[in-house]
């Protein structure tokens, strides 16, 4: 069966829904990616000649073509207009009467001071949902300051509870900020998507990766509240736990082990052919392994080192003690499970080829989600204004001639 | 103004929504709680006697009262309800039928083999939104695999870009897995809802940590497909800029400064004085500065040690340097920005007092987020079961010497 076909009789949880896209870099292009997915027509609008930051900057292949873009992009139509003219802004203002959801994140205040405030958009189509990703939220002191994934991570405690214990501070190894505010924008929009169904009113919605952060911060503000006492970074240890870590194998590979309850602990002492341990009074439960923890570690570490990664895990399974192998990402184009799943997600895209991406995670019955590929520079602005604003050929021309689009 | 008031006068996004919750830990009871906050009505089902998980386990304060169970559950009823009792699935089943939605994170497969599967529900309400998260999502070769945040981390890839250079794969100090997780199936949830609203049906939502982690791995995975290379952990440094660190500043603290760009690096050569390695042909471009990266840290770290870490910041952004305190979770309750924001909400919970939580990051105009307690044990047994069923109080009291509730 086409799978395009197939495609169009599944009706998205999103259909119907259109998206202006005025978003750019990852937090913003992310979250209206996860609605595009969802089925929503997402118009992304982007300045015309060089597009947004991840067109030009970021990691490219050697013909030059943005490896990012992409990724964050895929599903979406796309425009250009140069908001600097008055010319698009009023062409964009015309777009919003007929859209329900107008998402940015560029810098709080820059687009009220451009006439494209909520205010201002709402007087045009009182019932649109403005949704704005920024660092810090639209108010409070910090709200105007520059924010990147490691400036929040920074300055919201997270970096304090990261990496190994003893050493550094340490930012994580994605850009879990832009992530998670992103998701949360894509959730807050159709939240207010159902109440502007329900009740005829339109929103704004205000996402800062600042708090999106906080709330993720496991249990360390609420226990920082009732304790008093500073939480701090281990690592891949666990608190109040041993042991627990990751543990080198044959050929430089890593297995995690958790030995975290009495039961788990006393399997794994067997498993390493260390049955004395359990009755031994050092290790004898989590108190003690925590006193002995190092020594504990250099105890399975022998064991370890001479499996391979497939047998340890194989075994600590089979002893029923949580374990998984640490794999790499070249590992996930491999994974079964992945592949069983279509985890991962492929296309064309012109000036790169075969180009992959993660799967949306979101998996809705009866709905497939699309894999279009991410629009080149402009590449609908001749059929949106078309069918949307009515415009025609020589009015599409005039429109470049004057730097408008 | 009553505060309480003011609230019932808002109308929440989520207004009108009944929600099952059979979720326990973290991803679950995260995901609800976001719904909750929204304005669902979220009841949460426990086993009577112990509750889930978090009553029992996790950090608790001295008189025995868990710390983590009241930020997960805020804003929900509780009741109790032995699943292992057929007149309890039967009950449960009556709820169905006049619930929205039900959300479950329990093993794959154990709802179904008590007759609480999706098709098992849809049968009785067919326009049930019904969604379960797991390790590895409901089908695939892992999916019936144990599944801890750090299994997630290690086998998704995550650890592997975790961490310092030259030093081992290294888990994030948050459970990122189960909290993005939760935060997709509310996502999901509230599409599929409007999907009901729109076309009368209902949904199976099916969300993995494993696939959720997966799609907030930056770039990683196109990146892999498109040049074959196995990235790597980097720490707090910045693939192909330098210099980018956290650095050591007076009282034990740490700066975050990024001299990424070139401008950057020449403001940041003249704040510490020392604007000749600007001409300097070992630190002229990122190329060189990178290939001397460690020389060039030592030579930040000079100027940094001298500074207490608001001094350097105030420097460093007068001078346009990307830069950020490392704060502690402590610092939070002292942020100017947090206070303004009200990003950490109190409320009172009994056994520990005044309780600190982060806000829901989703701020939505004309709508402010409620603040109640999470249940104790059952406690809107009587009211839900009344309410909802017209069960009397005698009703009760034998569901409840039934071992039901």
């Amino acid at each position: 069966m086409n799978m395009k076909t197939e495609q169009k009789k599944m009706k998205g949880p999103m259909e119907g829904v259109r998206i202006l896209d005025f978003t750019h870099v990852i937090s913003g292009p992310f979250s209206t990616m996860l609605l595009a997915d969802m089925g929503a027509e997402v118009i992304k609008i982007e300045k015309p000649g060089e597009g947004e930051f991840y067109r030009a900057e970021g990691t490219k292949n050697e013909a030059g073509v943005s490896i990012v873009y992409p990724n964050y992009n895929r599903n979406k139509k796309g425009i250009t207009l140069n908001i600097k003219s008055s010319k698009a802004v009023e062409l964009l203002k015309k777009m919003v009467a007929k859209a329900d959801v107008f998402v940015e994140n560029q810098r709080p205040g820059l687009l009220a001071s451009i006439g494209l405030g909520y205010e201002d958009l709402k007087a045009i189509n009182p019932k649109i949902i403005y949704a704005s990703i920024s660092g810090f939220g639209q108010d409070g002191p910090y709200a105007r300051k520059p924010a990147f994934d490691m400036t929040i991570a920074a300055i919201s405690g997270l970096m304090s509870v990261n990496g190994i214990e003893g050493t550094v501070p340490t930012k994580t190894g994605a850009a879990f900020s832009d992530f998670i505010s992103g998701i949360y924008a894509a959730l807050g929009i159709v939240a207010a998507l159902r109440k502007r169904d329900k009740t005829g009113e339109g929103s704004y919605v205000d996402v800062g990766m600042f708090d999106s952060i906080l709330s993720v911060l496991d249990d360390f503000i609420p226990k920082y509240k009732v304790t008093g006492k500073e939480p701090t970074r281990f690592g891949n240890r666990r608190a109040g736990f041993a042991p627990v870590n990751v543990f080198p194998v044959k050929n430089g590979e890593y297995v995690y082990i958790a030995g975290s309850f009495q039961k788990q602990w006393e399997a794994l002492a067997s498993l390493i052919g260390r049955e004395e341990l359990i009755t031994d009074p050092r290790f004898k439960d989590n108190t003690g392994r925590k006193q002995h923890e190092a020594l504990l570690e250099s105890i399975v570490e022998e064991w370890s080192l001479t499996k391979t990664s497939q047998d340890a895990v194989i075994e600590l399974e089979k002893a029923g003690i949580p374990c998984a192998p640490v794999k790499g990402i070249g590992d996930l184009f491999k994974d079964e499970h992945i592949q069983a799943r279509n985890s991962i997600i492929e296309c064309d895209y012109p000036g790169i080829g075969k180009y992959a991406m993660a799967a949306n995670p979101i998996r809705i019955s009866n709905y497939q989600q699309p894999v279009e590929r991410a629009p080149m520079l402009g590449e609908h602005n001749e059929s949106i204004l078309n069918e949307l604003l009515g415009y025609t050929a020589d009015d599409i021309v005039l429109l470049k001639r004057e730097g408008v689009i």
